[in-house]
């Protein structure tokens, strides 16, 4: 698959493509002379940031809008040949807190998009930000496609939602649908102004600041981390291929850490901060699925994508580019 | 389990209450001396019929209300013992063609009646009617509650959405659900209007009004038909038992037929009526699911709940309702 020739001239739309993950594949897009079209909401609490594309500006359209605006939708989606659905509400911790905010962006929001696609673009191609919070505690690891999907949280409960009403789409209305399912994925450009998601950039931001990180219970469950840029080419090989419509493919690291092994890391690479394990809170405590080792198999044999991106390498890029351009995230 | 001692004086409020499995539940609950309270929001497409509870208005309370009303819910919840929470949008056909309005009753509805438990009542005891429409086509047959949910519709995945939300609500405020995964039911106060859901139900108007029963395909896929006052008898077990609690639970006949013996069966009971089967319409065939079965032996070991109505008993009743009561369900 040579990704240059398929995606130049290509008319693309990212939701969420101010975010971490949309932005990232905004550069990598614009590089292979696509015609990019970023459609976010900028939502406060989100990761939204105008400096996601510092230096692209000038090579993509930029529209404010909320997925779940019918006639936005109705407005943007003609004539795209691709659309790579980012757009969430991605706490975990404010789904428990506001189901009906989580059920209003992550399943209305994107059945909003569908009927638009439905009614004025129905054969277009969608790739699905998908989620490893989908399967919930795992039975067996690692951690495969078919595997059962029981969420510990409303925010998996409406990904899993939103994953099924984009494939039956495709009987709707012919939609070709596949689902990434992401997991906790760090690097550049990621937002640092909370915890409540996206927590090993988080702690990122903590050690740099040369502060205590906090480490609940023993630290011990494993995480399967992937650096941003292998997952806008799992994106980008997704949406060049036609042979993934209406699946759903896992990725994975290759390298499964402890928490308290990724800690450890960061306070190494950033060269400041400390730890500290204290017991788990109950509202953390109720929503931990444990140990977490995705099989990325299929994707490996279907589309030849594999990690390139170490642990240690990607932390030592994610903390330069905060390093350059931390202001534009947090304010000390 | 003596379920007279266990619900008198129990204030009992039942969603969807004018409804098919709402109003044969109220009347078994009033004859138990229940404190029985009746939501309902009579949306015209579905099920709800004030004839539904003809002869036991006096005793029971009514509300016009739809569970979608958070400001209704928040006064309604509260004082409550158990729930049964039945309102739904039940066409899968609609789900299909308006997704939205599914999401809106189906997901959101429930989300609106589970925030008012949160606040105002929040270890109440809700027992949710779930369907076999979240297993979606069987992958093994009799199908087990740990059956992989695929729905084939909108309408499944939103009814597994909402019990998902039911069993999260113990996290959230030790609520304590149970759902109730109903199979196809028939049997006296179901609605008659149109063949959009409860096609068995229609097909005894189409008999009765002496026309011609349309089969799709052969008819040879296996159905698990419970009579209502079996499933009536499942809802009040489960209300009754603190052991269910977080558990979802199959119903099954024990004498699976195929569509065509039901038709057959049909015709024989009404003394009239035809049969021809002609080709699956695509919108049916898209959703079609093949064989269903249930594997109800959880329910038995449980809490000792076999079938006791077979088929065609079943349907002598069902007719015998009809023929007394038809004119309160349609217009001929």
């Amino acid at each position: 698959m040579d990704l240059g020739t398929y995606y130049r001239g290509k008319r693309v739309m990212i939701t969420g493509g101010l975010g971490f993950l949309g932005s990232n594949l905004a550069r990598a897009l614009v590089e292979l002379d696509a015609e990019v079209l970023l459609v976010d909401a900028l939502l406060p609490l989100y990761g939204g940031n105008l400096h996601n594309i510092e230096s692209i500006e000038d090579r993509l359209t930029l529209e404010i809008a909320d997925i779940r605006d019918q006639e936005a939708m109705n407005r943007l989606v003609p004539e795209r040949d691709i659309i790579f659905n980012l757009a969430a509400q991605v706490s975990h911790l404010d789904s428990m807190a506001n189901p009906l905010l989580d059920l209003d962006i992550n399943a209305r929001g994107n059945l909003v998009l569908l009927e638009a696609c439905r009614r004025l673009n129905p054969g277009v191609k969608v790739i699905y930000a998908g989620t490893r919070g989908q399967y919930g505690t795992p039975t067996e690891s690692p951690v495969r496609e078919d595997h059962p999907m029981r969420p510990t949280d409303f925010y998996g409960v409406n990904k899993v939602a939103a994953e099924q009403y984009h494939f039956l789409y495709r009987k709707v209305c012919g939609l070709r649908a596949t689902s990434l399912r992401i997991n906790n994925t760090y690097g550049p450009r990621h937002q640092m102004k909370h915890s409540k998601y996206g927590v090993l950039n988080w702690l990122i931001r903590v050690a740099m600041e040369g502060k205590k990180i906090t480490v609940y219970g023993d630290g011990s469950q494993l995480r399967d981390y992937n650096y941003v840029d292998d997952v806008t080419e799992a994106f980008l090989l997704l949406g060049a291929s036609s042979e993934v419509d209406g699946q759903a493919f896992n990725l994975g690291s290759g390298e499964p850490i402890s928490f308290l092994e990724s800690v450890v890391g960061i306070i190494d690479t950033v060269g400041g901060g400390t730890y500290e394990c204290v017991p788990w809170p109950d509202e953390r405590l109720a929503i931990e699925v444990g140990d977490f080792v995705a099989d990325y198999s299929k994707i490996g044999r279907v589309l030849g994508w594999s990690p390139r991106v170490r642990f240690r390498e990607g932390l030592e890029r994610t903390v330069e580019f905060y390093r350059q351009n931390w202001p534009h995230y947090w304010t000390s």
